[in-house]
């Protein structure tokens, strides 16, 4: 490597801390920080690997957003305010045009809601980014995957797809032009302000990373409960709609993953209020199907209801 | 992979958790942690790759135990209790031995001290872990590297240049036959206890990862102060005397990483408590020297003093 770890850190990370509750930032062996008094700390982990989770060649700034609006997203879906992050970087070279690109997707997106770097770990290796993020929320507002109940409506902010359109297209496989869709992709905006303004009043809640219909599923299972969703309701923005009339799979809207829109699950009687809580917070969602006592995973479409189990639910997931 | 992602967490390493302040472990969108009300938190990462911090063929049960006891060895430095950690995993492929042998090793060392694996992420990919590991620490007791001060004796646990030694048999450099230096490369033991004995104690504090030499040299340039050591105080044990008496380089213990040891500071009129501080929490150590007003750092060896910096400072750092 041209320039050593610890130059590398001070030089693209190192900045004096910003939130009061970071003691100590990067430099000792450990970070030190004081979590607010009474609060649950909300942890994570993700790590983007080349080759794996991206494209080589991926522009880096769209990458340092992405590594860590993934793990914000986890965040949001337990309804946490992001606090404090950690990053492992392992970098086959050290090519300063590239970690400059990183850095500044990577801070552009901390700095926007008020995330602080308080760690890391720069290794020589093949192209891997492994990020840790942990956030506060009250142990009663925390949004499990597990407390979907009978009855509740089953909600998305955002739309979907479009993430999975930006991947046919990079892949080739699309000839449609929709930059918006390769954006999302590279770009997912965690929906923080969606997750605290659920936090306390959303029942289930959960990102969207591996396609609806297998991260629905997991509160489907964790809950013990099964769901109907409505195609009619999946909220697919026009270039979608435009990939599946042209022959494209139907149903990548449900099968892609990288979306980073929060599914959540809210009891009948809180739905009035709803849309204006979240608000109140800058965003919105729209109602996409019910939970039902009946196990597994339904889709109404075109007058018939499709077992999704019975269809190969299983090809709805991503592989491991 | 033979066996999914959400499979092969659950089949290594899901169980219910041990700790009263983890109220949700693996298997939501995060772990919720309720951390001791007034403590603070110590937070470290750390990566492992193949081939460059650890050789290709390492035993998967060593690799486990260290790949955590790196950052026990962080927080230990920190003076902080271990609380929980994270497990960031890529492999290239599924080998449910390998598995199983790393999970052993990892879950070993955790269990010995009440640490909780709390979230992970598996990915395909070249073999890479990175581990990040959050304590507990009050505010005022936390050991930082930049407090040490003038007149401090300068101490160290355990001995030094042994795990050195073993990699320097494992690379085929040296014909000894010292399996106890092979162990200490490879299942190296994180100073907890100490660490928490010199909480509140202690002036300054770090780990030797890095080398001797490089990681008292942090010390010193982060508290603005020089030290000078005595070569015959250096607890060299007799396989690493031996090895320099057959003409091995004679600086290899304070420049060879991976001791994991403790080297700290403490003020004149606390040193005559340390021993027996230490003892009560089964740990020991010896003085190697102390600090100095004169920045660098010097070594007494052999009736000379030698300036570090001067022999060519630089040198005694591991390459990043």
């Amino acid at each position: 490597m041209s320039i050593g770890e610890f130059e590398l850190i001070r030089r693209f990370f190192n900045r004096p801390p910003r939130r009061f509750d970071v003691v100590e930032g990067i430099g000792d062996d450990c970070a030190l920080l004081k979590p607010q008094a009474g609060k649950c700390l909300a942890m994570t982990v993700d790590t983007l690997v080349e080759g794996v989770h991206f494209l080589p060649g991926t522009n880096p700034e769209n990458l340092g957003h992405k590594a860590l609006a993934v793990s914000l997203s986890d965040l949001a879906a337990m309804g946490a305010a992001p606090a404090w992050v950690t990053l492992a970087l392992s970098l086959p070279e050290t090519d300063e045009n590239w970690l400059g690109g990183f850095a500044n997707g990577f801070r552009s997106l901390a700095d926007h809601y008020g995330v602080e770097l308080v760690g890391g770990d720069t290794t020589r290796g093949p192209l891997s980014i492994t990020v840790q993020a942990v956030g506060l929320v009250g142990e009663e507002g925390a949004l499990r995957r597990s407390s979907a109940r009978w009855g509740d409506g089953i909600y998305l902010t955002g739309e979907l797809g479009l993430a999975g359109l930006g991947l046919e297209i990079l892949l080739g496989n699309s000839a449609l032009q929709v930059p918006e869709a390769v954006a999302k992709l590279e770009r997912p905006q965690p929906r923080v302000n969606a997750g605290l303004s659920l936090a306390g009043f959303a029942n289930a809640c959960i990102d969207v990373s591996d396609g609806l219909a297998a991260d629905l599923g997991h509160i489907l299972k964790a809950s013990g409960v099964g769901a109907t969703l409505d195609w009619t309701a999946l909220p697919m923005p026009s270039p979608v709609r435009q990939y599946i009339e042209m022959g494209g799979d139907e149903w990548m809207p449900l099968r892609a993953g990288d979306d980073y829109e929060l599914c959540f699950t809210v009891s009948t009687e809180r739905e009035d209020a709803l849309v204006s809580r979240m608000a109140d917070f800058g965003s919105s969602c729209v109602r996409i199907g019910r939970i039902d006592q009946q196990m597994g995973l339904r889709l109404r479409k075109g007058g018939g209801v499709f077992d999704m189990a019975a269809m190969g639910y299983k090809h709805f997931t991503n592989g491991a």
